[in-house]
């Protein structure tokens, strides 16, 4: 590749770190808690007030808006052609309670990096697109990451449209609200072509932080597979049942639980990550005996080949589990690893060195993100920046102020540079 | 003891078996469930009119009736003394689905034995009284065996009047409302001298089908603990939370009910019980390390200190757990065992024996009863019949109808004799 580095760095020392910060907390008063979190579910109420919000943002910046068919919002700065443009940006959306950060944070980049062209006089070759995808957090309506998922196939969208959220309110007729709500933005085709995309975003894990290293190059998202083990037993009296005529669900689940953590920690050397997370149990009383308990299973590893060892070892224990009841295991989500090319790597740790003045951590992506689904569609990557403590999808969300500058830099420096090839 | 054998012989030589079962069925149908099961809960509509029911019975057999301030019924058979009277009975409310003999087995087996005095022209020295205890299962308002615990401890009746059941409706209110209904029935009081009580039940577990003997001399009533463990970690991202930075209590958690359970499989010999059967997990989300994670530790055994011992190791080992949370262990529930004496149990064993031309089979009760209670007022003792596989608290219990016979002759000739001591 050959960059034109000296319209890439104008465009980093062109941002604006005051205006930054204001804008994460304008945007933040849309579902702000006294708490500093941010109860900002999709498409709800105060969602669209947060979309109007980034309408009008993006418009005084002199952008062309465009919504499509899964309420995604896009924000164009023209180029000197109509190459296909450089996607940045995020999510506006935020679990029941989240921070100010998760997605809001990428999306306002993204429009800060187009401040700081403005700024600096930039005409770039190709336009550059600013987006704010619809659903990222699936915590309304499942799954997550709707909107970039349907965006670059857009088959997905028919039955995304019936998922339902707690009050029975279909994802489709809450999307044609949302579309209804900006009769004035025109609607623009779903899956065209892109050149680049790069997403900004929250690590929403500790490794940076313990690093001491503020900018991160993710080289990835982890595989993950998802399973829900089922222990049938006899619910039985607790006090009147010998030991050696139960057939104890808990017995048998915390047995083979027991033997899932020791498989983990002896797989450390290859980073699996295993997490039971969710477990029903009945009848769930003191004194009865479990007669079922339903586990689940969610196992996440950069080495797909390491996932698949982890389910054939799970199957081969719960068929073999000696008891009276019997176990079943059935495979409810399966993702193979997002590995982000090379070459963009290398530009963003270019970017990352400039704007902190030292090498950027190579890290993996434990979450996913809309990026996973662009992946699928164009050269993409991500830059992270790191999380207190590691938290997030709490109001107490945080990232110090420089790294959340040090982290729009890094953006401006690749997304002007990709917007230049 | 010089017992009047040949009262006692003739009373049981009486017990009609056509009789005791159309008692059976005929209370089985107020709360009767197409599937054979009862759905009779304490003081509710249903229970109202069985008690209705059962007060016509008694009458019926020349019993004088009455109330105590717990709603406990009595029915007395005069004596020809007024010394303090023989007691047996049971209770009449089942779980929210029952069978037809839990409890209810215990009352109309008393009626029955009053019919069958009636019917051999007996007259006894002492009143003999049946009983329908209040609330035995616990089930609508908590804890058990509300009837007979304040009855043998008035004090505890205040505490019990606050109990709501699911709908928020208070136990006080519920009394009130079953007091008003039978306001024909004259009030007496609590905590009365008794000369004994016997309390025949069906088993609820397998060890009498298991050694293919219908009748058993209860011993006592284990001893019980009751444990909850709470296990706080920190709730974090499935994906990104690496393993050695969690502090995950599920794993916590399954770490120590494992140790448990080979506990317990060590103290096979000593007959300890142990379930783990209620599980509270939060935020009890697929991708979501959990945050919180309580426990119930139910161990039971005829020997308390083996359950002293199983505390002490249960304390040490949560204690010592080594990892990035806290546990802690609250002991929610105590009773030490209840050992029926020696006296009782030599009679009943004669009873038994005669009824079923074999001897009867020695246990202890792995399930709470009322007699548990009456043990703490006057000599007490129990008489087990088999339960089909073990099973109770569920529309499937079953009891072969010669076995019913055979308990009620054998309580016959038990209550004949005390009350002619």
């Amino acid at each position: 590749m050959n960059l034109p580095h000296s319209v890439a760095e104008r465009a980093q020392d062109h941002v604006n770190n005051d205006r930054l910060q204001a804008a994460i907390a304008a945007l933040a008063r849309f579902g702000g808690r006294d708490d500093g979190g941010v109860a900002r579910e999709t498409l709800t109420e105060i969602d669209l007030a947060s979309r109007r919000h980034l309408i009008d943002l993006a418009r005084a910046l002199g952008c062309e808006v465009s919504i499509d068919d899964c309420a995604n919002l896009f924000f164009r700065r023209r180029g000197s052609t109509d190459l296909p443009p450089v996607l940045t940006g995020s999510h506006g959306d935020t679990q029941p309670v989240g921070g100010k950060l998760d997605g809001a944070y990428g999306v306002l980049a993204g429009l800060e990096v187009i401040a700081a062209l403005n700024d600096a006089g930039i005409t770039t070759l190709r336009p550059i697109d600013v987006v704010a995808w619809t659903n990222e957090e699936g915590s309304r309506f499942g799954p997550g990451a709707m909107g970039s998922s349907a965006y670059v196939e857009p088959a997905r969208l028919a039955q995304y449209r019936e998922s339902l959220d707690r009050n029975q309110i279909s994802f489709g007729s809450a999307l044609d609200a949302a579309l209804a709500a900006v009769a004035d933005v025109p609607r623009r085709p779903m899956q065209q072509p892109m050149a680049a995309c790069v997403e900004l975003h929250i690590e929403q894990g500790p490794v940076l932080e313990r690093a001491s290293v503020p900018l991160g190059v993710v080289t990835g998202i982890q595989a993950v597979r998802w399973f829900e083990v089922t222990c049938t037993g006899m619910a039985a009296h607790a006090g009147t049942t010998p030991m050696d005529e139960r057939a104890d669900a808990m017995a048998a689940a915390v047995g083979i639980a027991q033997r899932l953590y020791s498989l983990a920690a002896r797989e450390a050397t290859s980073q699996l990550r295993l997490t039971l997370g969710r477990w029903q149990v009945g009848p769930n009383s003191i004194n009865t005996i479990p007669g079922k308990v339903t586990f689940s299973v969610d196992v996440r590893c950069v080495d797909d080949a390491v996932l698949a060892r982890f389910e054939h070892t799970l199957r081969t224990m719960t068929q073999a589990a000696d008891w009276r009841g019997s176990m079943t295991v059935a495979c409810i989500f399966q993702r193979a690893p997002t590995l982000f090319p090379d070459g963009m790597l290398r530009l963003i740790e270019q970017a990352c060195t400039r704007a902190s003045q030292s090498p950027p951590l190579r890290l993996t992506s434990g979450a996913f993100h809309d990026a996973m689904y662009l992946a699928e569609h164009c050269p993409t990557a991500m830059i992270f920046v790191p999380s207190k403590g590691g938290i997030s999808h709490n109001a107490a969300e945080e990232t110090a102020p420089h790294e959340l500058l040090l982290g729009v830099q890094a953006l401006a420096y690749t997304v002007a540079a990709l917007a230049n090839q």
